[in-house]
């Protein structure tokens, strides 16, 4: 293990050119501890092998992304999308993680009611929550830009999730503060200081904003240090509000994933050193 | 004139591909009797000789777009912007409108600091709000989508706006409303509320939110119908809190731009009939 990369955590996602085996073993070679899953490549190699794999590397699971997309409103929908999320929260307890992060879900074709696919979620989460409690697993509503808002993510703020949060125990359902998310947002700081007081950190994560964004806008975040946002300072924001646990970087780059994923898992980290543990620029 | 247009204006790039004579033309065939207008267009076709087209063609300019891009740090950026925005309102008195649009301006090259660009933005107000008194032209800022806070524009929501505006005479400063912008936020209507109460809402301007967003996000503005965005719940909002002037429609968009502009132009007022003005969907 490399102290200074103690807190570091690489999502599977920033380097999904490696399959599992390709990412645990460079992991160990870098001297990386944790990781952040994805649902897909992880059903893909199968749970319980993939639990065996990163258990067997010394491994911690910080995050499995992502249950959510609880916004239908037709009842067969909305039933499927609580079976799935029943589903990942089982994942999320076989792969040793305690956190599940959820994309809430956008608005259902040919709505426009915000306020009432916040509530559909409210409602989802009065069910999932409980079944999550019970296998060890927090879910952490990710509030995504608001550029999402329509199409994937009808919670935009982290004043909003935690708006939704808060109707549940603090154990049950919190937030994933991630900086590409709400970099923009000048009511962030004293949301993130709202969340740590009630122990609502579920997890931090980070990507750093770069434009021009790419067609669809889902696939051009940044790598730590090449954009828009002051890491050091969103951490400091994340530590006075108490929270010490991993800081895990995202990213979805297309020019990123056209690379080889070693590379790409050895330069994120030393982002992370110079960027967001070092001091000074 | 259409008296159920009577509230309606178009914005000059919404139908971009339409010369000036050939815009003013369009409206009086269509009895549209308000436009916002763009300096660039105005100013190769002559500031002095639009303001007579306009003036003759019987059309109130109810906006002109657009001051800003004030957020420079070289001392020189920083003159020649304000030196362009002295211009900009002298353009704007002299085609007869009370508002200029300001889009206040992004991060300068490797800056991260969105506290310091926006503090910028109020020093140069300082300077150009009396200014534009004088000349009988007020300044709408205008909140921009966050997901232009690093290119475009830092100020990207109405509390952000008015926390600007609010430093200044409201007959001085103000604010833009425009639904693209602010639809996803549930804190808007409060601060379009506390924009009205002070006399802040300097215009209200109407585009809908379609996605897939395209490359670089700054020309898929949907027409008025096809998106997300509840027009006559936005239009209750500012009428609720006094508003009762234009509706501005500006609409950037590719496909709209490559069609023939008195067409595009025609549908938009009907799109404007018939899912802002009409009752029932």
């Amino acid at each position: 293990m490399n102290p200074d990369l103690a807190r570091f955590s690489v999502n599977q996602m920033t380097v999904k050119q490696l399959s599992l085996p390709e990412l645990t073993d460079a992991c160990a070679r870098l001297g990386i501890t944790h990781v952040g899953l994805w649902r897909e490549p992880v059903q893909a190699y199968g749970v319980e092998a993939a639990a065996k794999l990163v258990r067997d590397a010394g491994l911690t699971v910080t995050t499995l992304c992502r249950g959510g997309f609880l916004t239908a409103t037709d009842p067969v929908e909305r039933a499927e999308a609580l079976g799935d999320n029943h589903a990942a929260i089982e994942e999320a307890a076989a792969l040793g993680t305690d956190t599940l992060v959820l994309v809430s879900g956008g608005l259902p074709l040919f709505s426009k009611d915000l306020h009432g696919a916040r509530e559909r979620i409210a409602d989802a989460l009065a069910v999932l929550a409980p079944y999550a409690a019970e296998r060890g697993v927090r879910l952490a509503i990710e509030p995504l830009h608001p550029m999402y808002a329509a199409d994937r993510c009808v919670v935009s703020t982290l004043t909003q999730a935690l708006d939704l949060a808060e109707r549940f125990p603090a154990d049950q359902v919190g937030v994933a503060v991630d900086t590409y998310h709400i970099w923009w947002d000048d009511q962030a700081p004293a949301q993130i200081a709202r969340a740590g007081a009630a122990g609502r950190i579920h997890t931090f994560q980070l990507a750093d904003w770069t434009t021009p964004l790419p067609q669809g806008v889902l696939n051009g975040r940044g790598q730590i240090g090449d954009g828009a946002i002051d890491m050091r300072e969103w951490k400091g924001y994340v530590e006075s509000a108490g929270y010490t646990g991993p800081i895990e970087v995202e990213l979805f780059n297309e020019e990123l994933w056209a690379r080889d994923g070693r590379e790409v898992l050895a330069e994120t980290a030393e982002r992370f050193l110079t960027h967001v543990i070092r001091q000074g620029a």
